[in-house]
């Protein structure tokens, strides 16, 4: 029996998710192993940002952000991970271009986790997500496969040993509205398949995320962060802080699983000038956890 | 016998500190109320941004940004309170000059709750000083006046009904190196002279923050929050969270003793790009505010 359906028939809970948790982190190997997340500074110590939870950047937040911007921007915060989107990185690029912006990114410090979202809407749209993330070197791609296609998606993941982490679009999606709506999709399928569970959209579809945290452990791969000043289906994402989600609720519930993924903070307003924004969001990350001890 | 000193014989604590702290939150409807800390994002609804302790802006953050992008900046920040420093509004101002600064910040929401850092080496510097905070409409002056001019400034305080937050400086400084150095000039003066604690200064000094908020509660009328990377005497100020600094416990003494003034951000490093780090700063304070409930 799965590690999965065990942990959802038997009611482990905490211990049933902590095992189940190593299969995670186990697979977290690929890539560029973790930077040292400390930072030098003008006064020239190291900083003591907290650790047991990997903060990253969900890429669509670079939307109109020059790459080398945007690397800049994490140096400067100190955000160390990324999952690429393809405006950064088109899909069809070859090895050469690939190694070229993993270097890049790799030599300001940041290791690229997994990359997405990719939507796939077509067994060769599989193929191309596949191959992009292999020469990636990630083991991680974020999707949006058609439903149909999951079956297809299930060889892909056995093959090339990459996990697919199913995102969450909110209530207008006619494919994944919530993360109730991914796992019933994925609930049959191998271990690696699982969920980028997006918050915002997850509490506009009326999930309660700290409980979508807690049910649904073992398959949570990845997360994208932010805040929504109201809870609605037309709410609009804000910075983290603002907002009325309960943050500090999901980062217990996130430590309490032991979730090895990364928690990546997607800012999605002031797209064209995102940096207070994107920095205001780190801070209170990192103030929570603080916090949180 | 003295809130003060009831607070400090009789170890009162808690209790004691709060019937002290009526005093500063009687005083401080000096000025415009506090406006409302909701601010209108681009989902339109309010956010929910944790009130129960004021933050602020420490006006020499602003060393190095012209006064509409330091108030812009303060806008999209959500941060209504600031301490303004005589580069923004000259000590020498007339009235119309100080009127117009006042109604330009008001116009952005934002309060003046207190003026300095002002240094003062006469009583001239002590005369000007006072004549400045009456005409801004403050009840506060943040200020370091030389220690022999104590009295004539209890003088002033009990004529203009302003208190005096004596600022320490850190272990460089003649005057008051650290927040005791500053208790043990003020604690038989007027009890409306107290003490601006700089926590960065004041850690670089050798004191335990913390136990300062705990044993001066009444006479702290105002905070500078930074972070220190490490704690020595060269360490410089970095964003809060980068560094060692127990923020989390400082905020929960703050909280207990029903601290009513604000706790203003002093952000002192890239200051002619200060805006990432003042928001990252800014969210930190906030995350450790939420999560400590």
């Amino acid at each position: 029996m799965s590690s999965r359906r065990n942990f959802l028939r038997t009611g482990l809970g905490i211990a049933g998710a902590g095992v189940a948790g190593l299969g995670v982190a186990g697979a977290g190997v690929a890539g560029l192993g973790w930077v040292d997340g400390n930072v030098k500074t003008e006064g020239g110590g190291k900083g003591e940002i907290p650790k047991d939870l990997h903060l990253g950047i969900a890429g669509y937040t670079f939307l109109h952000v020059p790459m080398d911007q945007g690397i800049a921007m994490m140096k400067r915060l100190a955000v160390d991970a990324i999952s690429i989107k393809d405006f950064y990185l088109p899909l069809d690029s070859g090895a050469d271009k690939i190694a070229q912006v993993v270097g890049t990114f790799n030599a300001a410090g940041i290791r690229i986790y997994g990359a997405g979202v990719i939507y796939m809407k077509s067994e060769a749209d599989v193929d191309r997500a596949f191959e992009y993330a292999k020469m990636l070197g990630v083991d991680l791609i974020i999707g949006a496969p058609n439903p149909e296609l999951l079956g297809y998606v299930e060889g892909k993941v056995k093959k090339y040993r990459i996990r697919v982490a199913i995102h969450n679009h909110g209530p207008e999606d006619k494919l994944y509205p919530s993360p109730v709506d991914v796992y019933e999709h994925i609930k049959g399928l191998d271990d690696r398949m699982g969920l980028c569970l997006d918050i915002g959209h997850a509490a506009r579809a009326g999930a309660d995320i700290v409980k979508i945290v807690n049910d649904y452990a073992p398959s949570i791969f990845d997360m994208h962060i932010k805040d929504l000043a109201v809870i609605s289906r037309q709410a609009k994402p804000i910075e983290l802080g603002r907002g009325v989600l309960d943050i500090p609720g999901l980062m217990r519930a996130v430590k309490r699983i032991r979730y090895s993924g990364c928690c990546s903070i997607e800012h999605e307003m002031d797209m064209t000038d995102p940096y207070p924004g994107i920095a205001e969001s780190v801070g209170f990350f990192r103030g929570v956890l603080k916090a949180e001890g």
